[in-house]
This record gives structure tokens, C-alpha cells and sequence, in this order.
């Protein structure tokens, strides 16, 4: 993952396009900022009454083209400032599935205006898609498919297909499915098989019979999940055998990309943003961030309360002192490499709860390997410090414990917290580092007492 | 992201079928077991006999279906206890770049015994894969792509797919891309577009003549990017201008998955596995953690010589050493949440060196607010510790600075690093977290001198 430096002189400004105010200038503004995040970006710093210009100056297609692109708070920071009628006559250059998406931004009575401005059969499919739960495969399908059934000929298909597109966007890289009269979802034909057939052939002998689908109600990670591991360019959605819509490739992109987004927030011990991160404010960055760290915080308390138990030993062999946070980080690091891992792991798919005694062995293993590097360098460490014989031993000692400790923990908490339902991404470093530090000073000072004479050791 | 379980009885093992050693065995266990992951696993626990017995079991067919399906390191796995001409002949039922792809994974000796045992045409190709750098566009993408010139009329450009479909298999996926007959990639049409249109209509006249395309020489991961960013189907790849190849919907979604796996491990602090967690063994894994572990160790030694120190203070004011791991613990949770979060942006190009004075105001604002919150709560469990008024004031003024200090840190680091060159996913958790331990001690330290009277302050 490396970027490239662009410069940003040259690149033309949306409020000079604005400020130009001609169509051209709007499409030369498309041309000359292609990504998705910059457009978004130049949308967002708009004031309300530069969004209403701006709107004044798209064409059905500049609006599509600019819509698609950039993200859906942006659009709906652009929809919430318009006459709801307004609204709704730049939805009816979208895709269905966008169109629901950005509705979704709106808050309630805004979505109703705007539902209210839009043609009758558009608002009920608009409808029929806001009905399914939020994230579901059913919220994000593009209803817009065609489908053709199994006894039609290649050229009767080919007919239908485009009769449907007269009607409606196809999604391009959609896989065409053929479903039967009651609109079972019964074999699949890619467009290139209808290029490459005879107008004669039945449809029921060039499809394939063997489709994967998901059902509207699965959350649609699972039918991301799905187009990844059989390497389709498109999954069916369903509902009681019926066909339904369908989610193409480019969505799934998109449902991974957030996906691990979220996940890599959940690890790093925040909420998950929800927007891109120059655009969050502190107060949100805070609000996400502050629970868990409030939680951690408490919990770290804990380790006070240890030290304390300890304290004539602390007061006795200051030196003691000093490999604090070296062992509680180390054990701290180890979990983290250990459960981000894991997680990842878990994320696709490549290991459950089935698995937990191979995964134990297997960190247990690792973490006898590790331990017994670690514990020679920290104890030539403890000696060059000059604190005395003992102390090196107990601190080599205490490393080999709180790694072993540690792996044990760390390859354990995800695959519990997964089966008990819970999110095992929200088991971050931060959350691992914290668990094992109070645990890892029981376990430095327990050793203390058993080794250090003047700790009244044998 | 959660996962449910599946029971793992009746599902059937490759070993039984491999037992049966029936066709129909094969292709009942490639019905049963869909996922990558699973086919993979089993695969993998083949003895060298056993997998000499399942491939005699194959057909084009079945081979193509278990070897596009399993990961890379599995299929190496296969090949390597095979003749060459065996495997030679495998690799035929498979796709040019798949085929590429896997025989990236044999070293050099077996590379050169397959390929010498592939017909000369194939082979020529896949030497011409595979002479593109490891993970570069040119090296991911399949070269068996319909090419039609833009004079053609939709019948003859039917007729010129058609004829390449003879010769081999096209991806479903793909988007069809016109060329000149130099070679130069002018345009693109979809299937459906040639599905819709009548047969006389030229190609120049439904082709969408602004083609994003991306460099041969140019990194998968920008390739995949944007397809992400621009919604695509397929990104062709070109080289001068001419058009070599392209990749398709589904190649991205395996080359974001592994960018996301990679920054994930990289963020945990290990470096990259590259194979399935479960098939990692532990000393593979210890060899991937072990080097961080180890500049992470060294460098939190830095923790010992500062709390060395202030081994008066520590001596004088033991309950000093009570929030040593809490206000650490801290500063450190606060690192990685601001990292993870920035990376990830930065991952997707949301964040660059540009951005600087903007992420830094950002971050330092939003700790502000955290540094308020966690402060009042740390002073009342200095209070309820019984430590004293001016350790409690000491430890609610070290979590402000603290908080502070990490915030300019972790949000300067990873775009400075990146600007350096060196992949910010380095900047992992433990990373951050060690590098404000220290510092993070020494802030804590000079406050309590300031503060306290007992170390002599005013």
C-alpha cells in the first residue's frame, strides 16, 4: 500500500465550475477529477447555496455520473438543501439500488417528501427495497435485472432483454438469470453465452443450472463473501426461491472494501467511523473513540490495584520497577499479532470455533519459540542494567510465563466472544494489551517472590 | 462480520472419495463442498500418494473447477509431487493468468520443467506473463480477451468473438475492448451493449471511447482501486498503449482481500503471512512475528533506562509506579486508534502527505476532548487509591499531555513514513504504542517533579 503524491494545482475547482456556470464546465469538472474521494471531498465544502447552482447546471447524465461517484453522505448532504421535488428528479437519473441507498441517508420525513415527489410504480419499488432490513442482501441487490425463462430461444431472450432495457439501467457486468413462469430463480446465462449462442438455441440448454444465490434477508456480507470464494461476477438475491434482484461485482467491491474498513477501526479500539475520515469531525472522532477507550481506561485501573498489592516489593527491589513496561508490553504486543491475525482469519471465513483447539496448539507452539528468544535477550538486558542476578532471572522467567499467558488468552477471547454472538473484531490490540497487562504484573511479581531472597524467597 | 458454524458431519472427505476412486465421487465432493477455504484444507492434508490418486480422478473439467477454486499454495502443493508433463497438462484446463499465477509458486527448476512440457503457444504466453514484475498489473491479468476494431459492424464483432471463443475460454465478466489494428486500446462495449444492438450499428458508434485503463508495469492494488473507485467491471491493461490484457471484477476482489489481509497483519504487528492462518505452521508464524517482536523489545528497553532514571522519584514516592501501566496503557490505546484509523484511510487514498496540517488539527483537537474526559476520571481513582492530592493532581495532568503528545505523533508518523517511502502499515499498534511508552514516561516523571513537593518542587 503505497500513494503517489498528486499535486493539486491544475486540478479545476468545483466552485469555479460553479462560478463558470455553464454545462461544459460541469463536464469538463467530471473529466478532470475522476476519483471518487476527491469528488466527494469538492461536493462537501459546497455551501448550500452553491449546491442549489450547482444542481441548477446537471443534465440527467452529469447527474448520474456525479451521483454514482461520490459517496452517499455527500449525496445526501446535497438532497437534504434541495425542494424535496427537486430531489426526486435527480433519484430518477440513479439506479434503483443507489436511489434506496441514499435514502436510507435521509431522515424519515425528508425520505417521505422526496418518495412523494417520485412517480408511482418507481416509489413502490424504491419502497418495497427501504422494507429490508438495513445491511441486508436485500437493501443492496439492484432490483433492475433481467430475466428471461428457461423455454424462450437465445433470440426470444435477446427480445425480452431488450425490452427491459428500454425500461430500465441493466447493470452491465450482471450475470442474466433465468427464472421459471412463477419467477423461480432455476439457471444463470451471461450475456457473453447469449453473444456467442445461435438464435435458435433453448436458454434451458446453455444456462447453467448451478446457481449460487443468497436470500434477500442474509446480511450482505454474506453474499460478498459468496461472489468472492466462487469467483462470480454477480449473486442472485432471493426470497422464497423467487428472484428478487441481483448484487454485481463492483457492489461487492464496495461491501469488502467497508467491511474491512470497519474491522480495521473495530481493531485499532474505535467504534467504526461510518464516514471518510477527513470528513469526521473531532466531536464525532471523539465520540467514536472515547467508549472504548473510557472501558479500557477502567479496566487498566486494575493494574493500579495490583501494584499496590505489591508495593513492599516495590519499595524493597526498586529495580523491579524498571521491566514494568517492558514485560507488560511485550505481552501486550504478542496478543496483538495474535488476535489481528485471527481475526482477519476469522473474517474470511478460514476459522471457527471448530477449530479451537488446533489454533490453541498452534499459538502455544509459536509462543514456546517466541518466549524462548525473548527470555535470553531480556535477561542479558536485566544484567546490563546492573540490577543483580536475581532480577534478570525473574524477568526472563516472567517473559517466558506472560508470553505463554498471553497466546493462550489471545487465541482463546476471539473464537469465545464469536460463538457468544459477539463481534470478535471488537477484541482489538488495545482491548488485548489491556487484558493482559494486570495479569502479566500478577504473574512478574509472583515470580519476584519466588526467586528474589530479599523477597523472603527460599 | 460474524460466522456461523456449520457442523462438519455428513459433509464427505476427499480422502473417501479419493477411497472410491470414482469420477462421480469427485464431482459429489466438488457439489458438497463449495467453499475455496474447505476444498483448500482438504487438499492440503493429502499425502503425496493420495494426490497422485485424486488428480488420476480428474477430468479438464473437474481439474479446472478444483484448481480455480483452491488457493495458490494449495495447487503448488499438488503440483510439485507431480511429473511435469502431468502437471503441464493440468495447468492446460486452466486460464493463462491463473496458470501464471501458479506457476509463480514453484521454484525455478519445476517452472521451467512444466512450462518445457506445455505446447509452444501457451508457453510463449505464460513466459510472457510471467516476465512481468510479481504483483504488477501485467502479472495479474488474463490475457484471453476479445478484441474487435472499432470499424466492425456488431455482427462481424459477434462473428470475431466468436471465433476467439473457440480457440479459448473468455471471462464471463470481462468487458469487451475495442482496439485499432495497432493494437491501441480506443474503446470499450460491454456484452450487452452487443446483446442490444442491431447488427448493422458500428462498433465506433456504441463504444464508450473514455476507457480507464491501467499500466502493465503499474501494482495490482492500483488496478483494483480503480475498478473500486470508478464502479468498473473490468480494468483493461495496456502497455504503450496497447492493449495486453485486462482484469476482471473478481481478480480485484482477491487483490483487495489480500491488501486488506496484509495491512491487517501488518497492523498487528507481524510481518505479512501469506498463507491461510490455519495452514501456517508455528514456526512460520514465529519467523513472521519474531522480528518485530524483537525491534519492538529493544526498543521498549529505552522504558527500563528512563525509569532508571527517576529511580529516586520511584524511590521516594512509590505510589508513583502504580499508574505507570494505566497512563502508558493510555497513551498507547489513544496511538492506535488514531493509526489504525489513518492508515486505513490512507490505504484507500482518502489521506495524503498534503493533508497534513489538516489531520494533525484534526487529531489534536479531538484530544483535547479526550485528554478532558479521561482526566477528571483518572484524578478521582488517583484520589480513591489513597495516593495522595499531588500524585492524583501529577497523574490527571501527565494523561493531558500525554494524550496530546500522542495525538501529534501518531498522526505526523504514518504520513511521514509514507512520504519516506516506506509502507505506513508498519506503524502498527505495538509500534505506536512503544513509541509513546517512553516518551510517555518521561512526560509523566517531569510532571511529578514539578508538581510534587516531596521531589523537591516549588
Amino acid at each position: 500500500m503505497r500513494q503517489n503524491l498528486p499535486t493539486r494545482s491544475n486540478t479545476p475547482d468545483l466552485r469555479d465550475v460553479i462560478a463558470a456556470g455553464t454545462l461544459t464546465a460541469v463536464d469538463r469538472w467530471l473529466h478532470e477529477i475522476p476519483g471518487s474521494w476527491r469528488r466527494s471531498e469538492q461536493v462537501d465544502d459546497l455551501t448550500d447555496a452553491e449546491i442549489r447552482r450547482l444542481v441548477a447546471l446537471l443534465t440527467p447524465q452529469t447527474a448520474r455520473e456525479l451521483f454514482d461517484s461520490i459517496d452517499t453522505p455527500a449525496v445526501v448532504g446535497v438532497l437534504e438543501v434541495l425542494p424535496p421535488v427537486v430531489a426526486a428528479g435527480l433519484l430518477d437519473a440513479l439506479d434503483d439500488d443507489r436511489s434506496a441507498e441514499i435514502l436510507r441517508g435521509l431522515d424519515d420525513d425528508h425520505r417521505q417528501q422526496v418518495l412523494a415527489g417520485t412517480g408511482a410504480v418507481r416509489s413502490a419499488t424504491l419502497r418495497g427495497l427501504l422494507s429490508w432490513p438495513q445491511d441486508s442482501a436485500g437493501s443492496r441487490m439492484n432490483p433492475d435485472v433481467a430475466s428471461v425463462s428457461a423455454s424462450m430461444t437465445v433470440s426470444d431472450a435477446i427480445e425480452a432483454i431488450r425490452a427491459r432495457a428500454a425500461e430500465t439501467t441493466l447493470g452491465e457486468g450482471d450475470v442474466l438469470v433465468t427464472a421459471s413462469p412463477d419467477h423461480r430463480l432455476v439457471g444463470v446465462v451471461s450475456y457473453l453465452d447469449l453473444v456467442l449462442s445461435q438464435p435458435h438455441t433453448l436458454i434451458a440448454t446453455i444456462m447453467d443450472p448451478e446457481v449460487v444465490s443468497v436470500s434477500a434477508l442474509e446480511d450482505q456480507e454474506v453474499a460478498a463473501r459468496l461472489l468472492a470464494d466462487h469467483d462470480l461476477s454477480a449473486v442472485p438475491v432471493v426470497h422464497d426461491g423467487a428472484l428478487l434482484g441481483i448484487i454485481s461485482a463492483d457492489d461487492v467491491v464496495d461491501i469488502l472494501e467497508a467491511e474491512a474498513t470497519e474491522d480495521a477501526e473495530r481493531q485499532g479500539g474505535s467504534a467504526p467511523l461510518e464516514v471518510p475520515y477527513l470528513r469526521a469531525s473531532p466531536f464525532l472522532l471523539w465520540r467514536k473513540r472515547i467508549v472504548w477507550l473510557l472501558v479500557l481506561f477502567l479496566a487498566e485501573m486494575y493494574t493500579g490495584t495490583v501494584l499496590r498489592m505489591f508495593e513492599d516489593e516495590l519499595s524493597t527491589v526498586v529495580a523491579l520497577t524498571f521491566f514494568i513496561p517492558l514485560l507488560i508490553g511485550t505481552g501486550g504486543n504478542t496478543g496483538t499479532q495474535i488476535t489481528t491475525t485471527m481475526i482477519r482469519a476469522m473474517a474470511m471465513g478460514q476459522v471457527e470455533m471448530r477449530n479451537i483447539l488446533r489454533v490453541v496448539r498452534k499459538e502455544v507452539a509459536t509462543g514456546v519459540l517466541i518466549a524462548a528468544t525473548i527470555a535470553g535477550i531480556a535477561w542479558v538486558r536485566a544484567l546490563t542494567l546492573g540490577v543483580g542476578e536475581e532480577v534478570a532471572i525473574t524477568v526472563a522467567i516472567s517473559v517466558v510465563v506472560i508470553v505463554l499467558w498471553t497466546s493462550l488468552v489471545a487465541s482463546v477471547l476471539p473464537l469465545l466472544l464469536n460463538r457468544l454472538g459477539v463481534d470478535p473484531a471488537v477484541v482489538s490490540g488495545p482491548m488485548i494489551t489491556t487484558v493482559v497487562d494486570g495479569t502479566g504484573l500478577i504473574i512478574y511479581f509472583t515470580v519476584a517472590r519466588l526467586v528474589i531472597t530479599q523477597l523472603g524467597a527460599g
